[in-house]
């Protein structure tokens, strides 16, 4: 039997299956300066602990998606080291703070699984969750991947397709978020004067800047998250692969357009679901990302008189300015340089 | 009204103007273990606790530029988004230590303002401070930048042109220093057997190491200070641009060159007062920085007796060993791979 | 007196030579996450306080291979400023877990020393020994470099090579591990279902992965440990030396392939000694790192119920899969890909 692990492929997977993973990870402040070197993330809340304090945060939590990234990455070595593609994500919600000195673990359940028409490949749909040491639940969220078939001729299992809500609904949000004293809010010191109210559904914003990455850039931010997909560290075997170069993490982009947004959307300082997403096109090192948002939704929350729900829809392109805000041609499909279509609630104070 | 930073121009600055900038921010071990891994430092003070607590130091304070680079950066949206040049700083004081768990914010003052002859352009002058969360000022320094008029035709203020300092007055330097046993100074572990007493005024050192920067480093550098300054970060637009690539932070080349002035002067623990500084040519990626260090001056300090200051002028070159200690020509003109020439006070035990 | 270290030359060095090196070092929580972030480390005691904890840990200990680097750099301004070639080490034990906020300082010794005969250069040997504030010994180990001669006609010493042992003894193993509760060892967590027990003498494991290497991130890692050896940082330099290129620190390889062997050997949670080590051949930018493992031998420890000690050779290679287990050529001689030839003891639970 062999020690290392090559991964499951599509027959490994049955539903209801639950998988701990390994490598439990303690977040700490170096985790943290390590995500705003990469990133140049500006969100008060998470930047500052005295912010956060004056808010009825205990201190400073980490960024949601520094979460997002260590909970996903642990998945890595079960789930999708076989992986063809990375599909998409849907009904992901952030229910606790997570504080430097919190041990986050992953624990996923197959809640899906159907075989492509090509018999060589399928689709799993698994449900991950990330929890502290002491068992909070911190994040949960759905992903489906393609994933090879170790054996074409076996035989096709029935089709399980979950049912996944379009957008989590807003009463659910905000779990992660204490009860905020808005008039302790400084916008002065948030770097925006918009809040909640100040946002109309329709409403597109262009991020402006545009940020370019290097190989060594998403090598260490992946490697920080303990992912271990092959495609994105790799140069000698993916120099005669697909694309003749590393691959970056999908995750990677999604962190650098949340960043630029910052511009435009400087109070959006919680990341609260994760409603859909897509990697519509890979981002290669020497890429400029740039990112537009558009209001798809607001709503009140229920209980709560200080903070409010953003429905966004954020954008990223390469190579492209987002000034008029590209997204799909008059046949619905994605432009040439667009790379992320993501769709996510945020909290604003109101 | 656009809810995006365009930054302001030279119109939107008002002599008196108190700018509150946005983003404070928490400094931890991370950014310092971050600095260390972009510059090599190597001062003692600021690498080990336990040789900064034998001295009087509560634990190890940051680096005193990784403090000057954060609250530099909180004032890059506000002041110098627009900027066609950061021409230079002057009148510099760091007033207390900084320790991991402080947090950090900006206040800037508008004290000068002219427009330049060419009516497109101006000079703005700030002094900004820097402050931790429970109002302790720990720096502040004025620095003037040239800003775009946002209409050539809008006519000229009058001319404020502020009366800055040459040099900062000794007796006004050291404290963010507590009084040291200087006894307790371990000349093996700080690195160097030569202390205030064995320097000379005029005394020239070659600093004889070399660092070369990749993209990777002063960007990952940049965004830790959360500098937003575009041309740092976008190889789309800067490809097209004036050089064809980006600029580095002038930051990070004070930085390195501090770093590489360990060497000759391994016992300037302390940066107290910066005269003066300029950028004299911008650095690429690729470049390799060199630098040297005259002794300017050197004063005791007023009510001390356990530490000296030294003033320095340290130049910093790309590409170009410092052997033969470049800096000017025959008339008076920087020679061309000469890109830093910074006057500033380091304290040295007695 | 020049102010700056030129570094020593073969004559400087005396048998029974004590050096004290400079700048002791507060090891944080962020040196670790940049650790992660530059290897991608994967082993759950030192990634997890609570997987820590539950063994008997204090928390999470630093990375055995970061405290080596860090005891490893600090001799670097005395010992090998001058080196031509870092040419084996021996004789290393890990005798305490080191845990942030330690500060970790270095003493040599100089126990060898013999002129080669071309009367040019010499061998030096010296045990380091890195110790905390106060006073508990973390690490040991014994080095050996190339030095140059100052002046070739000096005469030549004594010759005295040290006797080195080819193995640490299995009993003076262990000391930096508490006594474990290896019932609360969790496979799932720790990602291996492969305990001491599996393993057996001769066995070899590819560890599968390979890890491209840039030049920011080995500049960062060297840099973060304060190693100032010349050769990795200056292209200006090396553009004209002998590769053409920066030269990667060879213990950025051992990091490196100690980080891929998690593939296989995911237990094998704790670098107990080192036996010998040699850097075969250089590593620079572009370069690919692939590496796999052969067990040489295993040892119950006296004492030790809880775990046992497995002594490995782990072969790294540049530009090559290890599927075929690259070694030497049938005259004895390492195969052109392999860089790394290293022989240590990991401890695993029973």
């Amino acid at each position: 039997m062999s020690k290392t692990n090559r991964g499951n492929f599509f027959e490994d997977f049955e539903i209801g299956q639950v998988i701990r993973h390994a490598t439990p990870r303690t977040v700490t402040g170096g985790d943290q300066a390590l995500y705003t070197a990469l990133y140049g993330s500006r969100f008060a809340v998470q930047s500052s602990d005295a912010f956060a304090r004056a808010l009825g945060y205990a201190h400073a939590p980490v960024d949601d998606l520094l979460t997002f990234h260590i909970v996903f990455g642990k998945t890595v070595p079960d789930i999708s080291l076989n992986a063809v593609a990375n599909l998409g994500y849907a009904g992901g919600r952030f229910l606790a703070p997570v504080y430097p000195g919190d041990t986050l673990s992953t624990v996923s359940e197959v809640i899906g699984k159907k075989e492509n028409s090509n018999g060589r490949t399928g689709v799993v749909y698994v449900r991950s969750t990330g929890y502290t040491a002491n068992g909070t639940e911190v994040l949960d969220y759905v992903r489906w991947v393609m994933v090879n078939k170790r054996d074409p001729g076996s035989p096709a299992p029935d089709p399980v397709v979950p049912d996944l809500p379009a957008a989590i609904d807003p009463d659910a949000l905000g779990t992660a978020v204490p009860l905020l004293d808005s008039a302790k809010w400084d916008n002065d010191l948030s770097g925006s004067a918009f809040r909640f109210g100040d946002y109309a559904i329709g409403e597109k914003i262009d991020h402006v800047d545009g940020m370019t990455v290097e190989e060594a850039e998403h090598q260490m931010a992946t490697r920080l998250y303990q992912n271990t997909a092959k495609v994105h560290f790799n140069q000698h075997t993916e120099s005669k692969g697909r694309f003749g170069k590393r691959l970056i993490y999908g995750g990677h982009v999604i962190s650098l357009a949340r960043a630029l947004s910052f511009n435009g959307l400087g109070n959006a300082f919680h990341i609260s679901g994760i409603n859909g997403g897509r990697h519509v096109a890979p981002l290669f090192s020497g890429d400029t990302v740039y990112a537009w948002s558009e209001v798809l939704d607001k709503s009140e929350i229920e209980g709560r008189m200080d903070v409010g729900a953003l429905r966004l829809r954020l954008t990223a392109t390469r190579n492209r300015s987002c000034q008029d805000f590209p997204l799909k041609d008059g046949d619905g499909k994605y432009l040439e340089d667009v790379i992320l279509d993501f769709d996510y609630w945020v909290l604003m104070p109101k």
